[in-house]
């Protein structure tokens, strides 16, 4: 017998990328950042550790830290709210927004915990497949819903939709439109200045990728306030910790040092892109810090393994097996991949 | 025109307690513990923190921190499950069992979390009164339910449960049973060695209150596994930092520590509660590190603020007006509400 309520028993929870903990891998498999964070990071941390607040809880909707990312972001305090990584954010405007029956539309292929986090609300989910350039799909801008995502940059393509497609999006949906803004600091633009106009935006943002604090879980949404108060009714009170309010903060004073590892990483995001293709890949236009590379009609599951075996862990999805998506690491990993790609190719020369 | 789900409208989140974060006020409201967490877990973190981990994402199942926690516990590591708080971990719970139309029984004043995880799943909750002695009431030991929790020791009553009567409970009930022992390391027993013979039992435990880390937010459920799995479908992937799975690791090596600090705090609620009792207050037996003080019938929130005017915060809650929820501080804390309190009687008596 079981206790669980019934649709749970049908699904199977979100599957997330290897973790391995050993330091055995170089790891391009969850599109972590191959540099540091902050020095300000680690010195804040140090300089605080000592001053005896770990018994007591943490500020509820982490005060200091709102405004910190109200002047990063450009909007006013109550427009943000700070979740334990965008992941919890994303579980939040679920609950709000969708019970049993209701829909939500996202192009796809896309991040696969949208899907998952639908079952969990017993919701429909209308996967529309993106267009052949990877625009957006007719059925996500003009269909009837209760909620519409778009992940910008889109995971695991890299493809990036323009603001003015976004704001097209926007205007023609009566529900909420979250705006998965993960990888928005390695794109060429961003939606955040739609928000004044649009009550019905939710823009999300982290830490994880351009500020390299996948560590630390710290995720913010940026909506209108009316927006922000809802939302706050789902949300547990004591959701950020006190290290990670303080380590996110210190990373949002070091902008510059961010954006210096985005610069680095988007040429060597160029450079790589370049050499893939040279070697026989269709590698999709990315915005993000991460490349989808293809060979249509082929199953790249051996390339996966091989370079497993060679210690750079890279992630293959079984629901498009022609294809990996390559996080951008330093450019001595990427040639590195380029070099075992290489030698995989004469070692089954070899072998025939 | 609101975008949020019908039953989201008519509900108010949970309030959680006061966190004034500028050191002002001696902290006595949210049952925080006076004594800093063990030194093992800054050393920890102060070595750690320079190894260039925070890029990367945490360990899901916080493995290493698991084995750690089943050491303690005395369970093998996959009957447990690491939450962001516990929390995080009554709301997977609650997610887990109860659907619309569902219900959830406990015994009446507790935890008024429960209240809002009930009504965020559009679930009914039957708030059953204690008996007049604190005990059970016969409803939620025998009534049919989806759900049933118990708060042990209770807050805010600060009253325990016998490990008989909550066995008698289990066998009682058809659906899961969650007994939320967040205060349990202040009391005689616990209900740990139950959960061999039960398959329906989920317990909760907490790293905020005896071992002093409010601030990390890590919390413990541990059932069988086959609980354990099904509940993992509803968690977020990366749902506790890294920082936090390094910190509770060094707190579970340093039991001896927290034991220590656990034996001054009760020797000092068993003080308090004998000079609030000479002050005129009745005050419940507690088993918990905190204690309720009542005057029947009269309003105790000029109390509180009496308090509050002179730099020391209680809980107050408007639903029991006739009580306050007093946090063991240190003795000379505790002393100093004693003064405090015997002061406003003088100037009340000026006043006449």
């Amino acid at each position: 017998m079981s206790y669980f309520r019934k649709h749970l028993e049908l699904i199977a929870g979100y599957q997330p990328g290897e973790q391995p903990q050993d330091g055995q891998y170089i790891k391009l498999n969850t599109n972590e950042n191959p540099y540091p964070p902050s020095p300000l990071v680690v010195e804040t941390l140090m300089e605080n550790l000592t001053k005896h607040r770990l018994s007591y809880y943490p500020s509820p909707l982490c005060d200091e830290l709102r405004e910190q990312a109200s002047a990063v972001y450009g909007y006013p305090s109550d427009w943000i709210l700070v979740g334990n990584g965008s992941d919890e954010l994303l579980s939040i405007v679920f609950r709000a927004f969708l019970g049993k029956g209701d829909w939500v539309l996202y192009p796809y292929p896309t991040y696969t915990l949208y899907r998952v986090l639908a079952l969990l609300q017993e919701a429909n989910f209308g996967e529309i497949p993106f267009e052949k350039d990877y625009s957006i799909p007719k059925k996500v801008l003009t269909g009837q819903a209760q909620l519409k995502i778009v992940c910008n940059p889109n995971s695991p393509t890299g493809t990036f939709l323009s603001t003015m497609i976004i704001e097209n999006l926007i205007k023609n949906s009566s529900c909420p439109v979250i705006v998965d803004e993960a990888y928005v600091d390695f794109a060429y633009d961003n939606a955040l200045p739609l928000l004044k106009r649009f009550p019905n935006l939710i823009i999300l943002r982290t830490l994880s990728k351009s500020f390299s604090l996948a560590g630390i879980r710290v995720g913010f949404l940026i909506a209108q306030p009316e927006m922000i108060q809802g939302l706050l009714k789902v949300k547990d009170s004591y959701n950020v910790n006190w290290f990670s309010q303080k380590a996110a903060m210190a990373a949002l004073r070091d902008l510059h040092y961010m954006r210096n590892n985005v610069e680095k990483i988007k040429q060597t995001r160029k450079e790589f892109s370049q050499a893939m293709s040279k070697l026989g890949y269709e590698v999709l236009p990315s915005e993000a810090n991460f490349v989808m590379v293809r060979k249509p009609g082929e199953n790249l599951e051996s390339e996966y393994l091989y370079l497993k075996k060679n210690h750079i862990l890279v992630r293959y999805f079984t629901e498009w097996p022609d294809s990996m998506r390559i996080s951008i690491g330093t450019d001595s990993n990427m040639q590195l991949i380029i070099q075992i790609l290489k030698n995989m190719t004469k070692d089954n020369k070899n072998d025939l």
